[in-house]
């Protein structure tokens, strides 16, 4: 197990701006880790605005189960997350723990259970001891503070190598809003734990249908555009909040998200996602690049979708980058296989920059020393040109690594 | 570059009896290799049918399109098999390539270049220099000989670490036929080489199209369910030819497939694709597991299939797997995945026999140390069943090692 951090993480940790409307808290309840916080309170005004995005595993785990049945009334005043443990496959117990845990999370609030929103993270078929959050919640519930966000985003990692952090403002009308969000991403040391869990706060005055149709758009190029190694965790979990505190500063209360006053609330919340996907991508297990793969010239977006994905997927393509090998042959390889338009004798591959291949045949102009240079660095640009229309898109992945199989190959222990 | 033997190499290598009216010889013409044989020629008499299945890729190699388009003829002479170059995206001098290779051979022959068959495997993007052929076949023409079958199926190996051969019989009417078949598999050692190729010869006297018809249905349970790391070559090949030689000993000439006769033929036939799909999995690179994954309950056969596929193509299924841990929560995590009907509640999964999930939960009731002693074999079925109808599939792969990452993140020599 290695604890060393990704040499991907970003250099530039964000200052964490408070949210008006939202207040943290994180304590350590044991419930697997020793020695670390485990446990996030989120503490949100009367009046929040909530909306989620969950894995489309036909096996949720019981948290993301409990999201779906509350989301309806979106109303939110409360936000638990632990880690250590999953609350996945966990049967009758699990619907249970979930109740529990929102019971005694409305006890400390003094809300209604159906306001709580829980998500779970860690090891899977583990049933969850809710009652070790007795107690706690309502100590969490008193002492929760407006800035504690960098202990959050902390709290929530099981294997992450580094916090998840970012953070962005927007004028709605004349007032300006702010957005934070944290995420944990795909740190897989000990087995099972294969969720991807982001929250999202913003004081901006927005109504819950609204909220969900800016984060289901948001989240097509962001979340849904990032692949560790094709694995789909059974929790996976984007929930986003608007306080709407903002409104006593003369913020607009939006109720439509076609509304054209969020324009600008719009770009900064896709830049929160994006940021947070990004940095999911910089954190996958064993990952020594981040690789962008730009798919162009397809027949459509969604085409492109597939075949950018194929790409990120392969696991040949993966190994040659980790090797820093500029392997065009795998990439035809991975489009040829995805099953979408393609015609070989129209491909173009670049890596870096660097066109490799053209026209269905090695370019020969390239220079072999310029693309070895290229596939050193931490960053690669994988693009391919089909030729066939306009379609286009745009995934982010990283490379599969000794580390990867070490990191998984683990006994359970 | 690891030169050993695979351990899941089969310990019991059959004797090749001759094939009445095919007759083989290899050569070292130098296409990549030094100090190997890389040519096979494989010379069958006047009419032989012949019938093939090919790579679903949107890229396929200059010998996969040639053979598709001579396929419709039905009548088969010689069949030029090279290893060391795939041929494969070499644009219009890939084309000359092959029907270069055609016309030297029709020449060796005295047949027609379509009734010459190609297949090539090794690098991808590097133009073959067919004149290399160039009195190699005509040598081979004329030393062919029909007992060299261990010698033609090293031949086509390119980074496979044992010869993949195998033999049935069976009564046609009252007459014995024999069936031999060859395969290479999915060693990948220098970079881009990943095709399966596969040759199937038999003395019946079966017409193409009932030929090809017995074809198609046999690769289904076979070649096509098989995976490695689920990524498919430009190059996967499988031909049969039918010499039909056995009909001068009384063997009854077959022209459809639905021929209740062909009854013993057809077992045979799908034993030997069987026994040549599974040496492909035991040859999968850096494998130390051979994996088989049963899956019934499903709603159908293909949802079951689509499932075992999810299941076999997981790369943390297949690092817990070379972990020797018998982790179902990632099975379970693979299985919702798959995007078909399933039910969390009803669930159950089996590791080398051991039920370790059930309806839903762990199994209270398995033995910890029981499975782990299952888990150290280098032989594992994992069985799932769904609990929701009465689909079942079965599919093969291996474990997914620190071996393979090694193997194929070498830099390109």
């Amino acid at each position: 197990m290695s604890t060393a951090v990704s040499p991907l993480a970003p250099t530039d940790v964000p200052e964490m701006p408070v949210i008006p409307g939202v207040k943290l808290a994180t304590a350590a309840a044991g419930i697997r880790y020793k020695g670390r916080t485990d446990v996030l309170l989120a503490v949100m005004d009367k009046g929040t605005a909530v909306a989620g995005v969950f894995t489309q595993s036909k096996c949720p785990s019981a948290p993301v189960e409990w999201c779906r049945a509350k989301l309806g009334r979106g109303q939110a005043r409360a936000l638990v997350v632990n880690s250590g443990n999953a609350n996945a496959f966990t049967g009758k117990t699990g619907r249970q723990a979930t109740a529990l845990t929102a019971s005694i999370a409305a006890k400390a609030m003094a809300c209604s259970p159906n306001e709580v929103f829980l998500a779970s993270t860690g090891v899977i078929g583990e049933p969850l001891d809710a009652t070790k959050f007795n107690g706690v919640l309502g100590t969490l519930a008193q002492t929760a503070a407006p800035d504690d966000w960098m202990n959050a985003a902390k709290a929530i990692m099981t294997t992450d190598t580094f916090p998840k952090v970012a953070t962005a403002t927007a004028k709605l009308g004349k007032t300006t809003v702010t957005i934070n969000g944290m995420a944990k991403g795909a740190g897989m040391i000990a087995p099972d734990m294969a969720t991807m869990l982001a929250f999202v706060f913003t004081d901006a005055p927005i109504a819950a249908g609204a909220l969900q149709s800016l984060l289901k758009s948001g989240v097509e190029d962001t979340f849904n555009a990032v692949t560790i190694d094709g694995d789909t965790s059974t929790s996976d979990t984007l929930l986003a909040f608007a306080t709407g505190v903002a409104a006593a500063n003369g913020a607009p209360r939006i109720s439509r998200a076609s509304d054209p006053r969020l324009k600008g609330f719009i770009k900064a919340f896709h830049a929160v996602l994006a940021d947070l996907a990004e940095q999911v991508a910089r954190d996958g297990e064993g990952a020594r690049k981040l690789v962008e793969i730009i798919v162009d010239g397809a027949t459509t977006k969604k085409s492109a979708r597939k075949i950018a994905m194929s790409v990120a997927n392969s696991p040949l393509v993966k190994t040659a980058i980790a090797g820093e090998d500029a392997n065009w042959g795998r990439v035809v390889m991975a489009v040829g296989k995805a099953g979408e338009p393609a015609n070989r004798d129209r491909l173009s591959i670049w890596f870096g920059g660097i066109r490799v291949a053209h026209k269905g045949a090695r370019d020969g102009a390239y220079d072999e020393a310029e693309v070895s240079a290229a596939m050193k660095k931490p960053e690669i640009t994988l693009k391919v040109a089909l030729g066939m229309g306009r379609g286009r898109d745009r995934v982010l992945t990283c490379d599969l690594t000794k580390e990867y199989v070490a990191i998984n190959g683990d006994y359970r222990s």
